[in-house]
């Protein structure tokens, strides 16, 4: 692997899109969306898509010429159908209306429906921190989770992030899916030929596996948490699912197994303003939390026991060092 | 143990309240909600908090004569400062208030500070079902539960519930804690004389236990799912904690180490009408989900497999045969 600087990277991703037929503007917001989770250590939700993306533009899944369109635009409620196009491109609409409007009163609730596969949510917490409003994500995926001690997907692998605006830094982000873990970690395994943990995998018959490759060949991932996790898995799939998008997971499209096709998929963006709530600022609470689960532990924690840690270390190296890429994928950047 | 008919439980209950200082009104507030609790199994929530509550009664804790007030009512954002009055009746205030106001626009978000303890979060159901709006509760507890590892309780056992309306039937609910289990299920068993399964509960050293006693002994409660259970347990207190009241956990006071005192914890209640999202009903998308968990097994489950299964069957038990009572719970409630 060789590193190479994130603005080459980032202008490479974005060429790569146009030439697969996006528009410029569509193709700077999916290329800014993968390049930000492959700069805080999430490969999965970054380059890794790209060949995914690439094929879905060129076979029509992901709409090219989709322009998504507001259905719904109230003061404190708004409905975005994603028209096919990107999901990135309607996350990043959504989010914006949603911190505008609950910078204006306070409370604000956008669904996007008919849209595609948006990748990490915390991806859009830009319009949530410029405006001050702090941003709850509900997304709802295609069938890979099982539920506590099934042997088949039926669920989605479900996301929930949380966006906290901070004043003097990068806002706070809370980010994670249901599944025992994200399954872009274990097609990242695969692809890298290495073996997942125990616990992490089923096969298509139910049995835990560490072949990454199982995924894709029927196999489910265990929902985090067991019936607790399970039951985080059902309120997303009601509010970010039948509630923002008429749908549950077992209606959304699977992105590789149907590359000519839209997704469909749904999420639901919540925005609260602080300073309506009578908090100046939410960051002194984020540094309390930070300390307690610090002084749960007898032994200071030498690993990263918070959820921004591990982002933010992987970013200071990647602004420094620049972005280590696999030789086939800065071939698909022109990059030598 | 004896069973007694619901409705002389409920009188029990009501009369028990008012003659400890609650007035008439709030007293059929709270014993509403903890004989709501009774009867679908979870006496930890149930008549297992009456003494305590009568003791925060006489105390000062529960402020007999504090009555909520509104301190914001904005169309689609209200503030409710509790005053110390007893949790039940703040809640319902805001459960009312944050089911009116997004039926009229379709979105809604209630806080509540200055507040106590408000037992099982689906109790607030009624004004949501009754306005056909979908209601998701976060509530904000004082420290009980230590984080992946942690050996010390430095976050709240905090819960969520989402309520979903039905049209034909009593309302769908999905109703947990961030804990491996909730607090008053240790206690139940500690005052049953049971050990507690292994992964229930560390002891003041942060070794796993068994005793139940240990809980009130600087005792903690793991966090549920690890990292993932974390997470959610952080997004809990951000939005219900340090948004709804200026608070974290660390800041709540321990309701049964301070009787005399208000605990200050807080919730937040988000109002969500189906029909301002295009969905007429969300009920086929729960039956759904139920199929959906149902054909993840190879055998059919025999168990209970969905949120609402084990309490459906309480309340059938409750309704029809009674509730069966400690003799010491029968005399507080002058039954015989």
């Amino acid at each position: 692997m060789i590193a190479y600087p994130m603005s080459k990277v980032l202008q490479g991703v974005t060429v790569a899109l146009e030439r697969a037929g996006l528009s410029s503007a569509h193709a700077e917001v999916v290329a800014g969306a993968m390049v930000d989770a492959e700069a805080r250590g999430h490969h999965s939700h970054g380059l890794q898509l790209l060949p995914v993306y690439l094929q879905r533009i060129r076979d029509g899944g992901i709409n090219a010429h989709g322009v998504p369109a507001w259905v719904r635009e109230d003061a404190a409620l708004a409905i975005l159908d994603g028209r096919g196009a990107a999901g990135q491109v309607a996350a990043m609409m959504a989010a914006e209306r949603c911190a505008t409007l609950a910078s204006a009163i306070g409370v604000a609730v956008v669904a996007v429906r008919h849209t595609n596969h948006v990748g990490m949510l915390a991806a859009y917490r830009g319009p949530f921190q410029r405006a001050g409003v702090a941003g709850l994500v509900l997304n709802l995926a295609g069938t890979s989770v099982a539920p506590p001690g099934g042997c088949r997907a039926t669920m989605g692998n479900n996301a929930l992030c949380l966006i906290v605006p901070r004043r003097d830094a990068e806002p706070f982000s809370i980010d994670f899916a249901t599944g025992a873990v994200a399954c872009g970690k274990i097609r990242q395994a695969a692809s890298q030929g290495r073996s997942v943990p125990t616990g992490w995998l089923l096969d298509r018959h139910g049995f835990l596996t560490t072949d990454p490759t199982q995924l894709d060949e029927g196999g489910a991932v265990p929902v985090f948490g067991g019936h607790k996790g399970l039951a985080l898995s059902l309120i997303i799939e009601i509010l970010g699912g039948a509630l923002a998008g008429g749908i549950t997971s077992r209606s959304v499209s699977r992105q590789r197994l149907n590359p000519g096709k839209v997704m469909n998929c749904a999420q639901l963006f919540v925005g609260l303003q602080p300073a309506a709530f009578g908090v100046a600022d939410l960051e002194p609470f984020v540094n309390d939390l930070r300390e307690a689960v610090r002084d749960a532990y007898t032994e200071p924690p030498r690993e990263p026991w918070f959820p921004d840690q591990a982002e933010a270390c992987a970013l200071r190296a990647a602004v420094s060092c620049g972005l280590a890429l696999e030789p086939e994928t800065a071939r698909l950047l022109d990059l030598r």
